[in-house]
């Protein structure tokens, strides 16, 4: 499973997959993928019960691509040791030796790491708490723009609304790729591209990382002008209602209370 | 004279000035400070009848402070001869002997001079005219979200609008350190002080050096939120207002044949 | 095979290799790590007919660690194309469809690939023979002093000396780990650790990369005096033996013609 | 007065000039130019009655150029505050008035004082008292090279040796600065250039900052090898000599207890 459906902008439940496996008391291991989750909404490979989750450098973890771990849980490594079939990213054995004594077993990306120690700094400085609570709120700011746009939210279903990326459909007869194209030439700004059978139907905005109001903000008002420049039928007012938002939420007690 | 005064946003009008002047017949050197306007909007030091002009690193060059230099016309230099007043920053023979040869008298700040090198590139590659335009559309976006607000911009006279900084004066029994305060623990943006009779009555937005569209409208859009976290009387739509203008001028041909 | 063999310091022959597999009409497919040499010494993948040949970026590439490549000839693409074994790093269909495009199939090591393009600029502004030419010099200076000290080398045969990297033997009883830590702390220099039968008997001084004389000379250095300071019979002069040696080779017309 | 005589390699006796002006109960101020011993070498502008000391970033402060710093002594202040000659560098007032708040009257060079606090960890977690050692150590082993090589350091007197920099005065017709261009050219380092009456006869080889013995001793080498591509008469052993000196401090038990 992804845990953060990135092409589609769709937030798994993790939980309730695994008690559908445990239900139907199904062997399988339940491998998940959190790269574009990991640090930046909540996760717990071992309350769910995941048996080996997947994470990455260049997400949340705001650092370069070129660094991707794993966590292992009993019945995974169980499994492991018994499989016969050849493993290469998952041939663990050399890493867990070395663990015990902190160092690796081949020549690791040691830039990464170095990264990796000042972000989880970062991470914590700001308090994971409040790094979950920005990037729900960021993503509730870009789907309230979306909506004032006029314009549809790929994934359907709010209860799996991805805190880190967003799908946005544009009307029929528009080409998203060529809105992409203009967006990246005018406002400087990369758009995420569309996959699978809404090829070249929607793009994505990604809001998650090293992020703030602020550059959400510039994000959303790249949409709103690059919309009217390609003639794609949109009612303004996406960024404002971004910004009502915004401004309610900083008001509210329990943000007020957190800091 | 300040060519870009930079604590209110006004222009100065230096070729008129200069007239002025030549018409008084009067000797005095005509020094011009361009900190704040030097390669991010039309300056002619020679063509204008400047005697020395003073730039430096931090503003339109995009630089960390730390280097000025002045530009120094025939008159000046006769008079920094002839002067016997002690002279330091003044004191030019050092530096053009040493001219001659492309070295520096005393040990200059040479990381300043491998930015300068770059900066002056990024400028080049962009196009002087093009930066100047730049600028005077990123300026014109802030005075209209200004406007849109209901706020008054400090600088009267529409002829001596500055196109790197506007001042924008908050309603009366409101102050301006307080917002600016607000803007930056809330939206991590530090907006200028105020000065002199107008001293916590206004604050200023810098719109200048290395900045595009979507930088501008998010700082817009941080005065925008903080006037109403702050409880500042004002009217929505600046941030809107400020990317109708930047839709419209995207659109312009001049600009599209510019490109 | 190891091209060159970085845990004992000898370069394996590569191109007689393959004829002797040829000779045999044995089928096997020749695999070359190229680690530790690519970029710092001869290497011919299509002529001397190798199959596969993997590099990486933290050697002679002069790059943190990070990367690794392959060359594929047409006997492995074939074999790759057949073959049943369940792949990872060596399945390349992936790749070699995004290769047509200039893009990635998956997300690859973006600072790395910066780093790349720079590095290879270095290297051919340099030029790959005078790269060569300096690594092979290094080496040279390295083991006269190695010789000058007493010691020996563990590479026994001259015609297989590593341009790369030499590995040092100390006499009977002396504990190169010891060395190896009281160079680290008393010069701030690391030197490479001994595997294999010969665990604790030898260390390894890297002389690739980004290297001039002056600062392998400084590594000489750290090693001379830390056979002093750790009580390791020797006679001194290894130091001088490498300057004379590299004053000699400045002194060599070919050089000079080179420049 | 220069506290360390940058163009000879002559460490000044503040001290005892201060009693010299006292003895003659001279009214002057006296000014100290601290520019390439602070941070490098004992100096204390308090116990010493310095009235103004001068410091840069650019020496044992082992940043780049681009900032300097007064500290005034009470009999300097006053003299300020009833001077009546114009004063550019030297008119401190806004200085002090803004010291008071821990701000700068002027625009700072922001990046130099990152870099300031940076080095100042630096030299604090490696301990002033070692700092100033490792540069007495370093100065002494360039003596014994220069010795060693049969040449003659500028500065005549032993009582006066620089512990930051070292003139080498070349034998009777060779140039120094073809010497200092060869050096560049073959290995990549630059020595300083020479001064006044002696132009043209010695160089100099700064031993300050961030360096150690291994840096060191790979510039002694350079000079060496220099020597002999040069045809400089002179005898070999200048690097050996720097090192027998280096290994005997090492093992010196009060270098030993001050780790």
């Amino acid at each position: 499973m992804l845990h953060n459906e990135t092409s589609t902008g769709c937030l798994s439940p993790i939980e309730e997959i695994r008690q559908a496996i445990d239900g139907a008391k199904h062997p399988a291991l339940f491998i998940v993928d959190t790269i574009s989750s990991l640090a930046s909404t909540e996760y717990r490979h071992d309350e769910w019960g995941v048996d080996v989750s997947i994470g990455g450098a260049q997400k949340g973890l705001m650092l370069p691509p070129g660094m991707s771990f794993n966590a292992i849980g009993p019945k995974a490594l169980a499994a492991s040791e018994n499989a016969r079939l050849p493993k290469s990213f998952f041939a663990w054995d050399d890493m867990l030796a070395a663990n015990q004594t902190g160092f690796f077993p081949y020549t690791p990306a040691t830039n990464m790491l170095h990264g990796l120690s000042e972000s989880l700094d970062m991470l914590h400085e700001e308090g994971l708490d409040n790094v979950f609570a920005r990037h729900d709120r960021h993503a509730e700011a870009t789907r309230r723009a979306v909506r004032a746009w006029g314009l549809e939210i790929l994934c359907r279903d709010p209860k799996y609304y991805s805190p880190t990326i967003t799908g946005v459909l544009l009307p029929e007869g528009h080409d998203a790729d060529v809105f992409r194209e203009l967006a990246l030439d005018r406002f400087d700004i990369s758009f995420g591209t569309s996959f699978g059978k809404f090829t070249g139907k929607y793009f994505r905005i990604g809001h998650l990382g090293d992020t703030n109001d602020l550059t959400i903000l510039g994000a959303l008002a790249s949409v709103e002008m690059t919309l009217a420049l390609a003639g794609v039928p949109h009612r303004k007012g996406g960024v404002q209602a971004a910004m009502d938002y915004l401004i309610s939420a900083a008001r509210a007690p329990s943000r007020a209370a957190a800091e």
